[in-house]
C-alpha cells in the first residue's frame, strides 16, 4: 500500500501494513547497506539474511559522532559509491544516525528507512531531521534531508520491550495534544495492553501519527513556524534527557507537563489535568525534580532560540498547540517557579 | 558591484571588486564568526578587528572531522543559534570547512565567502560543494549547499605567497582547457608576473573563471552531468594528493597531464604539448612518476565511479571536455601504461 508524499524537493514513499521482506522490491540488493543496531539485528535475523549490514551498538550514548566516523569507515570497506543506498532499520537513534551518514558520505547517497519502534513510526523516520548529539546538546548537529521510502511492518513491533512501546506513547500523545483532540479522546478511552493487542487499532493509530507528522512537516518543512509545534515538550525534553539519562519519552512527558503548567499561566490552558491522566495512564513520568539551573544553561543554547527569548511550545487547549516566543529571562523564574514548587 | 546569482534552491550575491570591509553591510556583526586560519589572520588583521574569530592551523591536513569539532565547540562557546551567520575568509580549506560546518551546525545556517586566494577566488568558494577528507580520501564526506554571499577583494591577493598563485592557475588553465579557448589564448599570452601586475587584468581573469564556474554549476547544480566537467584532472590529483602531500594545484596539474594523454589515445586530442607547454609557464608540474598501484587503491574510491567504470574528464580539443565512461580495468591498464613509459 504505497503513499507518494511530496516535500519541498523529494518525494518520500510510505508503504504502510507492507512485509519488511518486501525490502527488495525496492532496493537493489547487492547496492544497499543496512544499518541497525545489536538489538534489532538479534531479533529479526531472517530479515538481514545477507544483505550487507553495519550493525551498531544500541541506545542513544552512540548517536554521536564517532558512530558516523566508524559507519563511514564501513561505507568504504563496502566500496560504497554514489549509487549506493544506505537502509536505516532501527528505531530513533538508528533512523537518525543512518540519515545523516547518507546526507554526509560522497555529498549524498540514497536513502531508506525500516523503522522497528513506535517512536521511529510515528515520529524519528518521519521529516527529513537527522542528527546526532554533541556532548550534552541533543541533536545539535544534522540536515533536515527527506528519505526515498518509509516501510512499515507493524510485526517488527512484537519484539519491543515494554518501556519502547511507552517511550513512543510520548510522541502519540504529543501528536493529540497540538493537532488531533478526536486522538486524544481515542487514547483516553483506551490502554496500552489494548493497543498492544488489537493489530488493527494499533496500524490505523501508527498510520494517523505518520500522517498528522508528515501534514505538519510539508507545511513547514525547514521550522520557519508552524514545524515548530512538534517540539512540545522537547524544549525541556531535551535539557534533561542527557543529563540524567532518560528515555526520550520519559524526557519529552516531564517536559509536557512543565509545558502545561506554563501554558495554564501563559494561555489560559486549564487542562493540563487530562494531559498528565493520559501521560501516566500510558506509563510516562510527569512531575520530576531536576537541576533547573544546570538544565537551564543547556536548555538556553535550543535551536529554537533566537537571541533572547524562545520559540515555546504551549498548549491554548487540547488539539491546539502554538508556538510562543518568551524572553529568556521570564522563561527561566518561571521554571524555578515550577520545579520548585 | 553586486551580481545575484541563482541556483535551485538557493541564490548567491557576488560582490566583485570590493573591499573587504563592506562585510558589515552584509551581515550583523553581534551574530556573526569568521572562521579563518592563521596566515590570514596574521596577514590582515585589521579586518578581523573585534569581529567574533574563529582562527584555525593552516593547511590541507586540518580539513578533517577533528578541526569541525573544534569548530562546534567554538560555535557552542559563542552561543551561536540559527540566527547567526558564519563567513569563511580564507583559501579552498576554509572555505571547504566553513561551508560545511554552515551545514550541519544546528541543521544549518546562513553562511557566506570572503576567498583570500586564487583557487577559492575562481573555484573552492563557488557552487555550494564543501567538504573534508577522510583518511587517504579528498572530499569524501560533504554536502552541496551554496552560500548567500561571496565577496571578492582583488587587493587581499597581496599578501598571497607566490606558490598559492600558481596553486590557484591551475584551476584557470583547467577552465581554459574545458570550456574557454579564447582564454587558453590569453594565458599562452601572458604571464604570472604579468598577471600579479596589472590588477585590472587579474580582476578581469578572476571574474571571467567565477562566472564561468558558475554557469557550469547552475546548469548542473548536483553533478548528474556537465559539472563533472569541472573535474579534469581531479580523478587521478586527488589519488595523489594527499599520498605525497602535493598542494592541489601541483596534483591537478599531473593529473591533468595524464588526462591529456589518456585523451590522446580515447578521443584523438592532439593538443597535449600547448597544455603542457601553459602548465610549466605558469609553474606547474607536469609529468611525474608515482605508486600507480596505490593511486589506482585510492582512484578507484572517487566519488565519480559508477560500479565498474570510472567517469573520467578528457577533451576533445582545448575548450571541449566530455565526460567519459571508462571500465575500471582498461583505465588502470592506460594509467600503468602512461605512468611506466
Amino acid at each position: 500500500m504505497k503513499t507518494r508524499v511530496s516535500f519541498s524537493n523529494a518525494s518520500c514513499d510510505y508503504y504502510f501494513d507492507t512485509s519488511a521482506r518486501r525490502l527488495e522490491e525496492l532496493v537493489p540488493r547487492a547496492k544497499t547497506v543496512l544499518v541497525t543496531d545489536e538489538h534489532v539485528f538479534a531479533h529479526h535475523q531472517a530479515l538481514f539474511g545477507d544483505w550487507n549490514t553495519i550493525v551498531l551498538k544500541p541506545g542513544e550514548q552512540y548517536k554521536v559522532q564517532e558512530t558516523v566516523n566508524a559507519i563511514i569507515d564501513q561505507l568504504l570497506d563496502f566500496e560504497a559509491d554514489r549509487s549506493w543506498w544506505i537502509v536505516g532499520v532501527g528505531g530513533g537513534v538508528i533512523t537518525d544516525l543512518t540519515g545523516y551518514v547518507a546526507g554526509i558520505y560522497m555529498r549524498g547517497l540514497q536513502f531508506g528507512f525500516i523503522p522497528t519502534s513506535i517512536l521511529a513510526m510515528v515520529d524519528a523516520s518521519i521529516g527529513g531531521k537527522n542528527g546526532i548529539d554533541v556532548g550534552i546538546y541533543k541533536n545539535m548537529v544534522g540536515l533536515i534531508r527527506q528519505p526515498s521510502f518509509l516501510l512499515y511492518d507493524i510485526d517488527l513491533l512484537k519484539s519491543l520491550p515494554e518501556s519502547e512501546w511507552i517511550n513512543g506513547m510520548a510522541e502519540v500523545i504529543k501528536h493529540a495534544c497540538i493537532k488531533d483532540a478526536p486522538m486524544f479522546k481515542l487514547l483516553e478511552e483506551n490502554t496500552l495492553a489494548k493497543l498492544k493487542r488489537d493489530k488493527a487499532l494499533l496500524a490505523q493509530l501508527i498510520r494517523r501519527n505518520a500522517l498528522l507528522k508528515t501534514k505538519v512537516v510539508q507545511a513547514d518543512e525547514f521550522e520557519q513556524g508552524e514545524r515548530k509545534l512538534l517540539n512540545f515538550g522537547h524544549t525541556l525534553g531535551h535539557a534533561i534527557e542527557n543529563m540524567y539519562d532518560l528515555p526520550h519519552g520519559h524526557a519529552v512527558s516531564i517536559g509536557m507537563t512543565v509545558a502545561c503548567h506554563l501554558s495554564a499561566r501563559l494561555t489560559g490552558f486549564t487542562q493540563t489535568e487530562r494531559v498528565v491522566d493520559v501521560l501516566e495512564k500510558y506509563g510516562l513520568p510527569t512531575y520530576a525534580v531536576f537541576d533547573v539551573d544546570k538544565a537551564w544553561d543547556i536548555l538556553k543554547m535550543d535551536k529554537k532560540r533566537a537571541a533572547d527569548a524562545m520559540n515555546y511550545i504551549l498548549l491554548n487547549k487540547i488539539g491546539q498547540g502554538i508556538i510562543q516566543s518568551i524572553p529568556l529571562e521570564g522563561l527561566q523564574s518561571l521554571l524555578i517557579e515550577f520545579v520548585t514548587s
